[in-house]
Parts: C-alpha cells; structure tokens; sequence
C-alpha cells in the first residue's frame, strides 16, 4: 500500500498563484488571496507566528494536508526563496526532496525536516519522496514549475485547490503550459468554506 | 426596484470560456466543458434540441438563470455567431441589447426574443435592458469582451461560474484584461453538484 502524489495550492479565481512582481496592489491582493491560509490556527503554530487562529473548517483542512503528507518535493527556486524566509524549525517535519542541480549533503533542521539535494530529475525526487513517505502520502510543494512538470508527466493522483475569490490579473498561473491533450480531470470534492472553495480533482490520462 | 446585473459562464478550470481554434482536440474539450449545461432538460427544451435530459439540480440552476431573466445584453460578435446557429424561437425570450456600430431595425423573433441594436455604447445598452427588465435581472449574456468590458466599467453586481473539471491549455480567458486595481470580489455562494462546481461573486468596487 503506498500513498498518492498531490499537491495543494491557493488559485485566484483568474488563474494565478503567485504574483509575478511585487508592486504594492499585487502585495495587496497576494495578502487577499492566502488570507484564508494565514488566519488558521495550525498555519499559525506550524510556522511559529503565534497563538490564536481560527479553528473552523478552513483550519482543518490545513491540519489534514500536513498530515497526510510523509514527504515533500520541491523545485530548486521554492527551496532557495525559503531558505531565507522559514524560520529555523522549518514547517514541513518531513523529509523534503529538491530537485537541482545543486551538488549539497542532506540539511537536517530541527523538528523532523530534513532537505535531500536530488540532481537526477524529478522521477529520480518522486521515487525516493515515495519511499519515505511510506504509506503516506507524497506532496509536490512547489513552485508553479515544478508542480506543472510533474502534473504533465502524469505524476500526480490527485490535487487541491483552495479557489479564493480574488482577481489578479497577472502573475504566475499554475496552469500555464499544461499539456490538456494529455491531463483529464474529474472533479472528486468540493467544499466552499466561509473564505474559499476546497476543489479536489483526480488526474487522469486522456 | 430593480434588478441585478449578473453575467453566468462555464469556465475551464484553467480559467477559458471558449476555445482558440475549432480543432479536433479542442472540440472535445469545448463538448466537456459544456457537457453538464447540453445534458440538462430545460436547455435541451430551450433550443427545441428534444425530449429527455437530466433533471437534476444542474437543471433546476439552468431554469432559474433562465427565468430570473428580464432582458440580455450581448456583443456583435456573440450576436452574428448566434444568427448563424439559434433555432427560429430564439432561446433568449427577452428583448437583447445588441452593442454593435451595425444600424438594424429591431428583429423581432417568435417566442418573445427581439433584438434590438444599439449603437452609442455599453451604457446605452444597459439602461435600455434594465428598463426592459423592470423588476427582473439583466444578464450580460456574452461574449468574453462584452463581459470583460461591463465588469470593468464597475457595471456587474455579480457573476456566477460553473467551474468544470475540465484543462484547455489555451483558447479565449474570460478575465484576460481584467481591471484588478478595481475589481473585488466576494464569493456569496459555492455550490457543487457531480458534474461542476456552481460559484457566485458579488463584485464590490476596491
């Protein structure tokens, strides 16, 4: 029995996930669009920002994509961005795979989070993540790229979608580059909460 | 009192309305984009396709689109493609607006649609469609730029998508041009059904 391979991000409603500069409205609406993230209880405490959250819905679905997750992949820029920002007792406590061309000896940080340098591509990153996990289950963490290359290669089950109800109208979009002759959907749940809809698609192949 | 003005889509979850071109792929992914509407009985009735059809609560939202109508207004481009394919009894049953530089005597069509052409500008239009309306809603019937160009313009009291399983990887965005230093959106309902995920937006001004 092994687990799934998912990943789970927060879109706009237009499409995007990240803003592709960081002018002052896109801080803004970059602030809109994970404010229903930022505000639970368990984002709060996982990331050492404090006491106090919210408990509702929202904050259990946080709590159960952590952990359901047994190990992480990530892309080399996702990795680089946070190793700036995450504080020391990194919030994954999980092994995390980065897929790089980076030569660099594993990097163990407090708190079960250990970053594994795969310079053999992202099946090589999958396989060992697989491994690791056990029978929980794989997430491809990010970024964008990374998430669309496994996604295009058919190595994704299933994934989330936490569709807040902003517009950016540019940035970075999740979707751009998609292969849509090869990735079929089918949408398995969806549940609006108070601030998003929670979309769950499995992949298929066309 | 009056009515809302509201426009109502189907969208790709990578954010497309339409396809760019008519290939053969893509042609299937516009069937399964619009599968849960071309299913449903009241649409197949509407456009005198035949008996049958699902009766669910994907018909029930169809219907009452339908019926919290009071008047259309539509673009050049949507009219002079509909010309070609509506049946004779037009499916609309209001008066439409048609935004076009084109002079045309109102054409009056059986089973209540007449399209009238207005020639001095979205606002004209409008005003025209909600004295149609009286206590009913407007719709912004399409396409993408007559949308676009009535959302930015501040005129759309709010908007609902049905959100399909479905990836195009290119084709015509519906909020491609967005005015997102204007637009802002709260999500007022969210309402899955097996086949999309119904989602309604109040637009308020930034």
């Amino acid at each position: 029995m092994t687990g799934k391979v998912f990943f789970s991000v927060t879109m706009s409603l237009d499409g995007f996930i990240a803003p592709g500069s960081l002018g002052e409205l896109m801080g803004q609406q970059w602030m809109e669009l994970q404010q229903w993230v930022f505000s639970q209880r368990f984002f709060r405490e996982n990331l050492k920002l404090g006491e106090g959250g919210e408990e509702g819905r929202d904050n259990d679905i946080v709590r159960e994509t952590h952990l359901r997750t047994g190990a992480c992949v990530m892309g080399k820029r996702m990795f680089d961005a946070g190793e700036q920002m995450w504080p020391e007792e990194a919030p994954f406590h999980t092994p995390v795979f980065v897929v790089t061309h980076s030569k660099r000896d594993p990097w163990q940080r407090p708190g079960g989070t250990t970053f594994h340098f795969v310079n053999d591509g992202i099946e090589s990153a999958l396989r060992q993540a697989r491994e690791a996990a056990g029978d929980r289950d794989v997430r491809i963490a990010g970024g964008g790229a990374t998430i669309l290359q496994y996604l295009n290669a058919g190595l994704v089950d299933e994934f989330t979608i936490a569709l807040s109800p902003v517009l950016f109208g540019s940035g970075i979009r999740l979707f751009e580059g998609v292969d849509a002759s090869r990735v079929a959907l089918e949408q398995i749940r969806s549940e609006p909460t108070q601030r998003v809809t929670h979309l769950t698609y499995a992949v298929r192949e066309r």
